[in-house]
């Protein structure tokens, strides 16, 4: 049935095609119906591009005339990169506009809507909002927090083992789900491990895809004490950036890494670990809008302990590992009860090849 | 559509309905239809009471005469505690049978269905077979191993921990899922864990429903110390069997328990341990067609490397629990690569509350 519905969710499929292209703007779609067939259609495809609504607009022309727009964030009221969209929907003559969400953005917030209310125009607000949020749900994290949206990321057997005792890791899921978290970083802005990984297994941590050309996110290592080892993959490989975090004071000995063409990020030691929160604060100011946290059983603790995951993708495979020392994905300090666990809600269960990927969310309030 | 499909699948249903309670038989049901239409129904209730076919002809009378008939194990050929069904399929008129799957009791194998066609009646063999197979699951094994099936339950936290360091544990599910483990322990001949758990935990390991009467498992403790405590309250509620599986040569030390009720098992040690197929082949001795092992990790792990395990059983909670050492499902002799993994097949993902359910079987081959 071509309902409201319908169309809204044309335009939420149209947004999530961009996905991983837009950051740091959002992924909108925007569909015009007008007497019952779809006049225009039109997605951000792409920071500095034209919005949704303006290529949307673009196809309809005169046909925008009393119709109806169907758009997945509401309108912007302020000028960007573009002028607003809202004045432009208001221009176009449409007669009514439903809008999956409110923009989280606090330049808009609400003011896209009242400018359209404003000039007669009827508005419906929240049709597929959950579907709208999710679809979002990086961009809404950065415009509350001002902070990257954080996913920790990994695969382990059936009975949580991420390695063996000493660190034997490949390969616990197969190939389609490895194939699918390189499409994960093909859509991430960065990619962090801490420098045991690098030690251990010398990754090249980037974008392998076989099917399609890929981006490569940008590579962080935390590393305290800068043990990365000068001909490390990570380091010998120039086709992404490479930013190393360590603590302030180090400043002088990363001198020796001048020729390699990593960037350094200085944060406070708390409790003797890099600090964070602060480390994310200075990724956010260089546009990096999410992070894939690919880390080991210490670093992956340490973002949880600070409430700093926004996201959980477990990979888990059909093995049983066993071992009294094998490695599992959260270690960290040791606690006393189960209620000190970090509560989860699952959001989707899904086979990849002849493994499951978990997708999680921390539990609301 | 009323089809040879549509037939089957209510005689596996019907014989579905009888789980857990049917040991150490099958479960079997049957449908007999004449011209379109359901004249005949059975399932075979419990050890000892008539099989399937029986009650269906029963209910068909003299309408069973060029009828035809669906059930879901072969019709048995010998003399047990009621006469062959096979002749009864006989002289009942039938004139074409459909049977899921051939009988895997030795005693029958293909004699059954041998007997119809000699007798010139149409049988098809292999409609829902792989239904009917996992129906019978146990049966199967039990039939071409001699040995009980084992079904390896646990309960895990998203980063697969079953407890804290200190042993903590309760509760890393919801009340969902424990019921459905209490549903679980109803369905199976014996529980086992081991002396650290009952040291631990002090579980009575009885069942407990809310909303139907229960059946107490025989409960089996792995104990080759004899360390199990007088007062545990496993040796205190006598509403079930108790066995406690020992080593060889312990017998004299086991005389102070002569006024818990409790019964033993005197298996040899291998490396140190306790003979697990030994002891396995004792339980079936003594009618224990199936086992849940719901130990810790290193009981777990002594099932896993002796490839004693059929099936598993997972309970994933929405949790992140962390802790450089808290306990994993399995544990044992550390592996030093991957390829040591028992490799398993997923066949069932299920929410059961806020939590997964994961059904797992050893890869076949």
């Amino acid at each position: 049935m071509m309902n409201d519905q319908y169309y809204m969710q044309l335009a939420l499929d149209l947004a999530a095609s961009a996905k991983g292209k837009t950051n740091p703007n959002p992924l909108v779609g925007a569909v015009i119906v007008k007497d019952g067939s779809i006049v225009g259609t039109g997605l951000h495809r792409k920071a500095g591009e034209p919005h949704a609504e303006v290529h949307a607009f673009r196809m309809a022309g005169e046909h925008a005339k009393d119709a109806t727009l169907y758009v997945t964030l509401e309108p912007c009221s302020h000028f960007g990169k573009t002028p607003p969209c809202a004045d432009l929907v208001k221009e176009s003559g449409v007669k009514r506009v439903v809008v999956a969400m409110e923009d989280p953005n606090p330049a808009v917030a609400g003011r896209g809507i009242k400018r359209l209310r404003d000039a007669g125009i009827e508005v419906e607000v929240g049709l597929l909002e959950e579907e709208a949020r999710r679809l979002n749900e990086r961009f809404i994290h950065n415009m509350v927090t001002s902070l990257p949206y954080v996913i920790s990321k990994f695969a382990m057997t059936l009975d949580g083992k991420i390695a063996t005792y000493n660190g034997h890791s490949q390969w616990i899921t197969g190939t389609e789900a490895r194939k699918d978290v390189h499409e994960l970083r093909n859509e991430v802005d960065a990619i962090l491990v801490g420098v045991g990984t690098v030690l251990k297994d010398n990754p090249a941590l980037t974008t392998r895809l076989t099917d399609h050309p890929g981006k490569n996110p940008i590579r962080i290592i935390l590393d305290r004490q800068l043990r990365t080892p000068l001909d490390a993959q990570i380091l010998q490989t120039d086709s992404a950036r490479t930013i190393i975090v360590t603590a302030q004071g180090q400043e002088e000995n990363t001198k020796v890494f001048k020729n390699t063409g990593a960037e350094f990020i200085y944060v406070p030691l708390v409790d003797g670990k890099l600090d964070l929160q602060r480390m994310l604060e200075e990724l956010y100011k260089l546009n990096i809008t999410d992070l894939l946290v690919e880390g080991g059983g210490e670093v992956n603790a340490s973002f949880l302990r600070h409430n700093l995951i926004q996201k959980y993708l477990v990979y888990v495979a059909p093995k049983v590992l066993g071992g009294r020392h094998s490695v599992t994905p959260f270690t960290g300090a040791d606690v006393e009860t189960i209620n000190a666990a970090v509560l989860l809600d699952f959001a989707e269960i899904e086979k990849i090849g002849e493994d499951l990927r978990i997708t999680a969310y921390p539990k609301e309030g």
